[in-house]
């Protein structure tokens, strides 16, 4: 016989990443829909001028009786020192926020535009967790694909190589990677527009490259390179440059 | 007045590129879900071994009085000319009926698993379909973010590269591709592993290698690079070699 009984163990929550896909509601998958009406608290990114993009898209698929928590993220367009610190304070902030819902046991869905491990910050505040919670991923749509879906411009076949890379690089590394073969796409072009037009007509490339902007957004503008007027584009364009075959139109 | 009325111009059906995603029934997007309840007719390749992966993975989904089109492809191991040939007679084929519906007004949704348009085989039949008729995309859940949500492995982060391979290419190729910075997913491993596991391993990738079996699929397994017994390995298989950080444990 026992003097006390044993404690029940605590249980702790799981953190789901949530992919939400580029914008477009209706490009969740089933899963996220499914585990968004499920979970008692859905957590998600919110910038200093307001916007929550990600909870935006999945709105309708969240429990009625969830709770909303907003991850505060200062949005800042250099990237030296002093941003990355404010960054790392705002994620410290965040990831303790959510470990309490874990820690209380309750299930916590942390939001993501496109899919969470392909350049998601999701990565910043599971880094966090990991270790102390089980985390679990639901991948989803990335922009570039849902991009091509939307021209449609087939990418790659065969066994043609594929390459993203960021438009904020310099000079002397994009201009060798944008004459290799294979389809490329171009992340953040952003100011960098002029600059990543010519090393793209420089490349050979220019008749099979693509501007997309605010890609399943309200005002996404899909064009080709040659009609797009010159001058910067919004921070989440992207240019998709195909390996060989036309558009499909 | 006219003699004889204007004849009622046929309306064509239009042919949607549909993304069942890797495996998963439930990383289906709600759009494919959606329009899988609505069209008349679903086609979708049949290997001449009877697989109809594709058709599988969304099956519950399909309308009850959908017409089913199986297309016939062979599934056959060279990449040689005889192979290009089959394969170029079948694409022919399934695209010939899959015309005679959307002539005929008829709606087709072509299933494709992961994305239609990342090394997707439904460019192959849309190809001959592109500017006879309507064409639109559904994007699906690629393998490679479904593998990296399976581990969970962040596969890359802020601006740095990520790049796909065919592990079919020659050894010249791959070395250097797998000594460049960021992240890679080699596709195609198959009977190639022991060759590609030597590059991973010279290329100093060994500790962030995972290797990722029938992703989905019954029978997925993924296992850290180390963990693995050589040998040759599933057609499907993948190798995810994350560009810094270790998986999210």
């Amino acid at each position: 016989m026992r003097d006390t009984p044993p404690m029940t163990e605590m249980h702790p929550g799981t953190l789901h990443l949530v992919g939400t896909g580029p914008g477009d509601p209706e490009l969740l998958t089933l899963k996220a829909a499914r585990l968004l009406g499920e979970v008692p608290v859905v957590a998600f990114p919110r910038s200093d001028r307001g916007g929550t993009m990600a909870h935006d898209i999945v709105q309708a698929h969240i429990g009625p009786a969830a709770l909303l928590e907003p991850v505060e993220v200062p949005m800042l367009a250099d990237r030296g020192a002093e941003t990355q610190r404010a960054l790392g304070i705002a994620y410290d902030a965040g990831a303790e926020r959510i470990a309490g819902h874990l820690a209380a046991g309750r299930d916590v869905a942390y939001l993501c535009e496109g899919d969470p491990l392909f350049y998601g910050t999701a990565i910043y505040i599971a880094e966090r967790l990991a270790g102390r919670y089980p985390i679990r991923v639901v991948p989803g749509i990335t922009a570039f694909t849902a991009a091509a879906a939307a021209i449609p411009l087939p990418l790659v076949t065969g066994t043609a190589p594929l390459t993203v890379l960021a438009g904020t690089d310099p000079e002397a590394e994009l201009a060798p990677q944008l004459e290799a073969p294979g389809a490329i796409v171009v992340m953040k072009v952003g100011r960098h527009f002029d600059r990543l037009r010519q090393l793209c007509i420089g490349a050979g490339r220019a008749e099979a490259t693509w501007l997309c902007e605010r890609v399943g957004h309200a005002g996404e503008r899909i064009v080709p390179l040659a009609a797009a007027e010159p001058g910067p584009k919004p921070y989440f364009s992207l240019l998709l440059c195909a390996a060989v075959a036309g558009a499909l139109r």
